[in-house]
């Protein structure tokens, strides 16, 4: 069974990805035939600009070490670069975009929210985002698609144009299950809104034990508690939710909690363990880091994918052309098809 | 200069294409470098079932040997096979697709009258039937595009991608002139509507003395002019249309309306002479025609365009990601990029 994931290459990751994808993909990769997609195409659709392409290859190096430190396995799944596979997943394109008509792209709910917030009118290829999602993921026969609420429309996009095609032209492709995530956001070291790169409320992956401790020490704690002796509120409190996720030290975890509720503990004690705790936690991803930092090493792995990518694209293009008695047009001309 | 133009694959064409179109292309070809599309792509945003892909192949090669024998001079101009270079198109066309608005393509009128034909709701693919078309244009760099009435707004289109690629990236592109054609559209030989296949009204290129005979005995004349000895018309008169277009002899053309305005002459009489000159007309069509007529020469010379058509298209498209930066960003990871 396959499954097909991935992300638009914006740069280093932060415990909020962890928290919300990554964790789960680490889980996947022992269950499915897992490929990562760096999806630089679907980038295009809302930053073109020459900047935006110039971040790609750093941007795309540092998600992919970051998933590699997360603890997803590089020998056992692999990450491409969209665009370095444009023209077989083109080819495929044209060859299926009919499948789908405008008005139900129309009603797909995460378009128009792309558009507003680039304070543009709706571009052709992002009302399009779903037919070249769907190809990604068709592309690679994907059985399984992990996917956070916002793009569960796009894979039922995705479902249908299959169905249209296995139907119209004959069994070429599996109908794709989405799996929700589990959406777990993170709240960010502001203690208001989830953790967000362009909020500067982050936490990243690859931060330092100095970064770390000086995050965490910004975080709010429960308002009312002017005092250390005042008793405090566990609940819904920012330190206590990291130390919940991130401290391994559960009986310390609930030691803490009892002291806070008893006012019996001090703030910056709070904090320097969960500093701590944090950067424990992260000390294996630090060890898995170190051996696949070389900007060498992540350009061969990502090359490697991608070449491995359009081994299995140009096979379901292949798929494709024969079903819809393409390849005996081309046969007829001489015309070779690779 | 280049010029880009083509049709899509429907199979043998009439003397309304003759007329329309062809003879325009016929004089083009000595003051430009020709490339003619057989859009074979531009065909699935209406017609996509595995019949229509099925007859590509012959309506190609009927349309292209129709064109040879109207003149088009296959060492002087090149034909290709539009989805012979998807892959190519296909990377233009991701990088690209993002630089029109979907209301722009909204506006373009002859779309919503391709859906309507169809009995469909829009797909997806045939709202982006104007952005498809402008990389083709823009693929072969072309500066001029010969269009119909219907296509003039897609040329619009065109010069538009073209002029924001140019100011968001880098000058690439120049922008193509349209050449609005004649328009001589043809009556067919019911003398009621415009000559066209679906309507059974046409005399072909490829038509042999016999059928042009027999259907040339079908136009209708005047009909008031119930006996020979009646003055008739030649105003708008079917017959008359077809010897001002088609006979060489102009004075015998000139005595024949004579004789006919006097009531001096029979419709047998005026028809015979009208088939012998379309015969006499075909006659230089049918010796070009016996020159390529072979399969295997077609082919070839489709083939022969299909890849100097791929060798063109990847030039525009090495300009397109190196001022776009895409290429730096292979480069990185030693994507090899062809």
């Amino acid at each position: 069974m396959r499954l097909l994931t991935g992300d638009r290459p914006t740069g280093k990751l932060h415990l909020g990805h962890y928290v919300g994808t990554i964790k789960n993909r680490v889980k996947y990769q022992y269950d499915y035939d897992c490929l990562f997609i760096i999806a630089d195409l679907h980038m295009l659709t809302t930053k073109r600009s020459t900047q935006n392409i110039k971040d790609i290859s750093g941007n795309a190096r540092s998600a992919v070490l970051d998933m590699i430190s997360c603890g997803i396995d590089p020998y056992k799944s692999r990450f491409y670069l969209q665009s370095g596979v444009m023209d077989i997943i083109g080819s495929i394109y044209f060859l299926m975009n009919n499948l789908i008509t405008v008005n139900r792209l129309n009603r797909v709910p995460s378009l128009k929210d792309m558009a507003n917030d680039i304070n543009e009118e709706m571009p052709y290829g992002l009302l399009g985002y779903p037919v070249l999602q769907a190809i990604d993921i068709l592309g690679y026969k994907a059985n399984i698609v992990p996917v956070g609420k916002d793009n569960l429309s796009h894979v039922e996009v995705t479902r249908e144009i299959a169905k249209r095609f296995n139907n119209e032209y004959g069994e070429v492709f599996p109908i794709p299950e989405p799996v929700k995530s589990i959406d777990s956001s993170l709240v960010g070291i502001d203690g208001k809104r989830k953790m967000s790169k362009s909020l500067g409320n982050s936490i990243y992956i690859s931060d330092n034990d100095e970064e770390i401790t000086a995050k965490v020490m910004k975080m709010p704690t429960d308002p009312n508690r002017i005092r250390p002796d005042i008793p405090g509120k566990v609940e819904g409190n920012t330190v206590f939710i990291y130390h919940d996720l991130f401290n391994k030290n559960k009986q310390e975890v609930e030691e803490l909690k009892e002291r806070y509720r008893a006012g019996k503990v001090g703030d910056v004690e709070v904090k320097k363990r969960l500093s701590n705790a944090i950067i424990n936690y992260l000390e294996p991803f630090r060890e898995r880091r170190r051996e696949y930092e070389s900007v060498d090493k992540l350009n061969k792995l990502i090359a490697d994918g991608t070449f491995y990518a359009r081994e299995e694209f140009y096979k379901t293009y292949i798929d494709v052309v024969n079903v819809m008695g393409y390849n005996k047009v081309w046969q007829g001309f001489n015309l070779n098809t690779k």
